[in-house]
């Protein structure tokens, strides 16, 4: 395998993401452009014409998700997609999502520009939705196209301001019956380029992050009761305090997280007091638990052991205990052959790589059961992912769009097909 | 000694006491008189026609505090004084503060009846205001009457709808330089009735609580400073969780609290994450911290040493630590003789009596400095306090305020002054 397109050809990536950013610019260098939201829209319509001028065919689906397509000589074949998503968090960075629509288009147009028709169908996809930042819901966009979401789903579920999912989508001009149907059954292959929103690449100093898997994630929202009381009148032995219950599970949570090892990783981002007032005693407190890791027996172990721990925690202090969990993702392995190729691809132009593990959730794990998947990431600078501050150099961006370019023509162009 | 009124003459007690609960009051039985708000005001017109009523003079001072006299017959000696307070915390009780005001009034006006004009001139207080529910500051009646407070400091603190002291009491009628100053120097004697708000006399079943001393408190505003990081891709070993940081330090706080032992007390009522997202690592934990003991020298040292065990978790785990004491007053020892007295009254009608420490603040501990000062509590069932469910019995109120008219008549009838 060598190196097939030079990086010039890849050269309107960063000019192309600083377009992209000016949907949804705020004041202080963050972007917000939320699930059916104008700025959301017409980032998806300027992709489109892009995607237009560099031609390719390009269409929307029923959920809003946008796919560029140059057609290969044998339609038979399944399609080759890359893709990433093009909605936010608040307030969040420029990189997250849209590097990896941005590069696939450029990458595939370079290809049409340097070698033709290839011979399997090349797509990039700009999902319409990965973040959950409006809706309580995640992977929308992707969800759709490999039939983990259906399109009629969206009617129970509102923004923070009660406009339901399904109303949203209309009002953006999505949801109609004539529109084309999401889910897809021809993707043959589907390789994710995306920032790492870590710190494991700048800290070893290697340029390109090779995906082995895509961690399982639990979420679960514990709610503590204990009684509010006076905290001048009351004694200590007396109280069934909410909030020392909680600490008393978050030093528990953190020491049995750092005893597991990485890549398990627990977190507690959220907690509240009630009634929150500085000289009562609080009576309840909710905590929000986020665990993840790669292997789903572990993560289910872990998992079990703690709350099993929490609620004895909880029932020595006399303090009502629940946890309810609202979100299950399995680990999602990737392909091993398409995460080699990618690897010679690194090889091949000298980039220095190493194989890890993901902590994020990615469009590409829905992908994962459906067909052969992987994903490559380029360094984040501090980690720094989610916020204005997200950044990663011209030239970390460039040579992360070469090697998914290189790999693209491997199976799009090759006679054998995939390696 | 010998109990002198009968317990009828006290009998308008509990009707006052509902009909002062209209006053603000809230459906669920909660009642809201923040400072200088119309509730609050209706409330005090209220108390001041009542003492007309019982044919006491009435005044306001110029900070809105009310008080009702019976002029004695040796107008040179001190006054002897009772009261309480009459604004709540949002949704309050019924009788934390009200109570000592109406067992005041009725116990003067009482004694009045029976025993014709006192020796020394009887007072009762309505406080304006000891909460600190609605301005960022406590005890601005009885601080004020005290000394402790000038009556020009109120422009500088605003509520939550940015209206300062000064504006609100002046929209209600006060802080007119025609108006009667605040500062009291003819007081020789305090004494305040009020409801436990504890469970110490329920749960050792006795009548009448004599306050040997109220607790000193500290107040901390803590603030502690990690890195806010995506919660999947940082592993356990590089984080800045601030919340993990904040769990330790509780967890420590309670062992040192409950190690100190009877009366410390030691809360931390509100915790705040931020950015308080499930995914994110806490960047931020702000919380509260609330510190009392009966004596300065083991609450200063508690204090002390709790703050340089939080700043060495927060130096090991490279947080940033900023502790701001926002409130801070000093135990109040209650005078020996005037306690004595009570004690007295209690064992002349067979109440069953306690001597205890008072966790709570009162305005009672701003009297303390200036002038003999004595406090007694009836019981709180279930401790309640600051909330709807607040609630002592008829007979437990009407006892309380038999041992206060006692008290009353034994500083202001008796040819010998205080015992």
């Amino acid at each position: 395998m060598r190196p097939l397109l030079d990086m010039g050809a890849l050269a309107e990536l960063p000019g192309l993401l600083d377009e992209l950013a000016g949907f949804g610019a705020e004041e202080g260098g963050g972007v917000t452009r939320l699930l059916y939201t104008e700025p959301w829209r017409a980032a998806q319509l300027f992709l489109a014409e892009r995607m237009q001028a560099a031609g390719l065919e390009t269409r929307f689906d029923r959920a809003g998700n946008l796919y560029g397509r140059l057609q290969g000589s044998s339609p038979a074949e399944p399609v080759v997609l890359t893709g990433s998503h093009i909605d936010t968090v608040r307030s969040g960075g420029r990189y997250d999502g849209a590097y990896g629509v941005a590069a696939g288009l450029l990458a595939i147009a370079a290809l049409k520009r340097v070698c033709g028709t290839p011979v399997r169908t090349l797509e990039v996809a700009s999902f319409c939705e990965e973040e959950g930042s409006r809706f309580p819901l995640a992977y929308w966009g992707s969800g759709n196209a490999t039939g983990v979401y259906d399109i009629g789903g969206g009617e129970d579920i509102a923004d923070a301001n009660g406009i339901t999912l399904g109303d949203a989508m209309r009002a953006a001009g999505f949801g109609l019956v004539l529109q084309q149907p999401c889910l897809r059954r021809d993707i043959g292959a589907f390789v994710e380029l995306h920032i790492e929103q870590g710190v494991a690449l700048e800290r070893t100093g290697r340029q390109i992050g090779l995906v082995e898997a895509i961690v399982g994630q639990r979420r679960y929202a514990v709610t503590l009761v204990g009684a509010s009381n006076h905290a001048g009148t009351t004694p200590m032995s007396m109280r069934a305090d909410a909030l020392a219950g909680a600490a008393e599970m978050l030093a528990l949570l953190e020491t049995r997280a750092r005893a597991a090892g990485d890549p398990l990783v627990a977190t507690v981002g959220r907690l509240e007091t009630l009634p929150g007032t500085p000289n009562v005693i609080p009576g309840e407190v909710r905590f929000t638990l986020d665990i993840r890791h790669d292997e789903e027996a572990e993560l289910d172990v872990f998992c079990r052991e703690t709350l099993a721990a929490f609620e004895s925690v909880a029932r020595s202090r006399g303090l009502g205990f629940e946890a309810r969990c609202w979100l299950a993702t399995e680990p999602a392995p990737m392909d091993a052959g398409l995460t080699r190729l990618l690897e010679r691809a690194c090889l091949a132009r000298n980039f220095s790589a190493r194989r890890m593990v993901s902590g994020a959730g990615h469009d590409a794990q829905l992908f994962a059961p459906v067909c052969p998947t992987a994903m490559l990431f380029v360094p984040s600078r501090g980690g720094v992912s989610h916020s204005p501050g997200e950044y990663s150099t011209p030239a970390q961006l460039m040579a992360g769009a070469a090697v998914l370019a290189d790999c693209l023509y491997e199976l799009g162009y090759e006679q054998e097909g995939r390696q």
